[in-house]
C-alpha cells in the first residue's frame, strides 16, 4: 500500500491498545476514541491523536477499526445520529473486529453500504501477550476488493497470519464463535483433568508437561494448563464475563440454524455458575476451578 | 541392555499387532498368544513363535508384554489357574499396556508382588499408525529398577518416548485415562463446530484448515478434525465401544475420589448413546455425528 490512509481505532481494550499500538509503531498516523479517555492516554503518549467522539472519528478517516465487547456496544456506536454510519465518509471502510454475531455483522454491512460505506468483518483470535509479539490470526470474510486492501493493515495490526474466509460476511463471526467455543470446552475439560489427577494424588504437572509436549502440545492446551495449573487467574486476560458473553452468542448462533450443541450448553452453564459465584472479573480458564 | 531377554506378547488388536511386530523387528525373539489364534499369523510368518496359553507362554518369558481391552479382560488373563501370576517366573517382569482403573493395576501389582514377580503400569497413547511409525507414547510407572529395565524394550516397542511417572503404580493409568477422557472431550467439541458451521453454511474444511494450524495445531485435533469431515469412521481405528469403555473408567475413577466432572458425564453420555444407537464399531470420533 502506497496510499497514505487516515486511520482512526475505537475500544482501547486489553487488546485493542496493543492493536493499536502496533498500528501506530508501523508508521501510521492514528486517530482514537474509547469511552474512558484515560485508556486513550498510552497511545497519546506514542503519538496518536484522540478525537473526542466517534463522530469525529469518523469524519477524519479512511478506515476505522474497532474492537469493542459485544453485540450491544457495536451497534451502539455504528447506529443513530452520532454513530460511524451516520458520520463516515463515502468509500471509507469499517474494519470489524470484536467477537459479534454473524447477523449483527450483516445487519451492519447493510447498513454501511446503505451510505456507500464498506465493512469488513475481521474477528481476531489471540490474547493481548500475542498482539504484542505480533501473532494474531484475523479471520476475515467481506468484499473481494476491501479483503485486499485491509490484509496489509491487519499485517501491521500484530497479524501471524490474516484467514480469508471469502465474501460472505456471515462467515468470519461465525468461525470465531466456533473457535471460542472449542477453546472454552477444551480449558473446561482441562480444568477436569487436572482436578481428577489431583483428586487421586497424582502429579497434575507432570501429567500437564507430557500432555503439553505430545497429545496436546498446541498453545490453547499448554498456556490453559499451565495457568489452570498455578491458578493465576488474576489478572485476566480474557475475563469469564467476556466468556459467558461469546459462549451465549455461540448458542444463539446454534439456535438461530436449529443445531444441537449439548456440550456447549453444558459449557455455557459453567460459565455462568463462575459469574454467578463472583468470579466474572478472573480469566475464564477458572472454570476448571469448579470440579474442585 | 546387552542381556538377552525371551519375551512375551499377549494381545494382538489393531494396536498390539504392530507392537509386537516393532518388538519383533528389532531383533527379539518373540512368543505370543491371542484368543483368536487367527491374529497370530501376520506375526508367526515374520518368525514370532505362538504358545497355546498364557501358562505357556509365562512359564518360557523373562518379561510378558499384554495389552488387552479391558479390566476384566487383564484380571482374566492374570488370575486363575490358567493365569500369569500362577505360571510366571520368579523375577519375571509383566509390562501391562491395557488401559484399565488405576485400582485394578495396584491389585494386578500385589499379586505379582506375592510371586516375587513385578509388574509395571505401562498404558499407551497413539493410534495403530502411530504405532507403525514407532510414535507412541508410553506413560509409566512402578518400581524404579523395572522402569529402568524395561524403558530402553518399550523404545524398541515403537515408542516416540517413554513418560516416568514414578513409584506409584497408579500413577500412569489414571493419566491414561485423563489423556483419553480429554481427547474424548476434544472430539465432541470438534463434532459440535463442525456442525455448527455446517448448518450456518459456512465451510467447515476451510475452518479447520485455520484452526488446525493455528490454535488447535496439535495432533488430536488435527487428525480428528479431518476423520470427521470426511465421515470416514470406519473402519475404526478406536471403536465407540472402547471409548465408552474408557469413559467408564474416567467416571469410575472420579467417583472413587470423589471428582465430580460433569463434562466428563455429558461426554460419557454422548459416547453411550452412539454405541446404543449400533454405531459401536465406528470410530469413536463419530460422536461428532449426533449433534446433526
Amino acid at each position: 500500500m502506497s496510499e497514505k490512509l487516515n486511520i482512526g481505532f475505537i475500544g482501547l481494550g486489553n487488546l485493542g491498545t496493543p492493536i493499536a499500538m502496533n498500528l501506530l509503531e508501523s508508521g501510521n498516523k492514528i486517530l482514537v476514541y474509547n469511552r474512558s479517555i484515560q485508556k486513550t492516554i498510552p497511545l497519546k503518549e506514542k503519538g496518536a491523536l484522540v478525537a473526542k467522539d466517534p463522530a469525529e472519528l469518523a469524519a477524519q478517516c479512511d478506515i476505522v477499526f474497532s474492537i469493542v465487547s459485544d453485540d450491544a456496544a457495536i451497534r451502539s456506536l455504528c447506529e443513530g445520529q452520532g454513530g460511524l454510519i451516520q458520520h463516515l465518509k463515502k468509500k471509507s471502510i469499517h474494519v470489524s473486529m470484536s467477537t459479534i454475531l454473524p447477523e449483527t455483522a450483516e445487519l451492519l454491512a447493510k447498513a454501511h453500504e446503505e451510505k456507500e460505506q464498506y465493512y469488513l468483518a475481521a474477528p481476531v483470535f489471540g490474547r493481548p501477550e500475542a498482539a504484542v509479539q505480533k501473532k494474531l490470526n484475523f479471520a476475515i470474510s467481506g468484499q473481494p476488493e476491501i479483503r485486499k486492501k485491509v490484509e496489509p493493515i491487519l499485517k501491521q495490526a500484530g497479524a501471524f497470519a490474516v484467514w480469508d474466509f471469502g465474501d460472505s460476511i456471515r462467515a468470519a463471526n461465525t468461525i470465531k464463535l466456533c473457535g471460542n467455543y472449542l477453546i472454552a470446552a477444551a480449558i473446561n475439560a482441562i480444568g477436569e483433568s487436572i482436578s481428577l489427577a489431583n483428586s487421586s494424588g497424582i502429579n497434575a504437572t507432570q501429567m500437564w508437561s507430557m500432555l503439553g509436549q505430545t497429545l496436546f502440545n498446541a498453545p490453547v492446551y499448554q498456556n490453559y494448563s499451565k495457568i489452570i495449573l498455578e491458578k493465576k487467574f488474576e489478572p485476566a486476560s480474557f475475563t469469564a464475563k467476556l466468556g459467558l458473553k461469546d459462549l451465549n452468542l455461540v448458542l444463539h448462533q446454534a439456535n438461530s440454524v436449529n443445531q444441537p450443541m449439548p456440550l456447549a450448553e453444558l459449557v455455557r452453564e459453567n460459565m455462568q455458575i463462575l459469574v454467578d459465584t463472583g468470579r466474572q472479573d478472573m480469566d475464564w480458564s477458572a472454570i476448571g476451578l469448579l470440579s474442585k
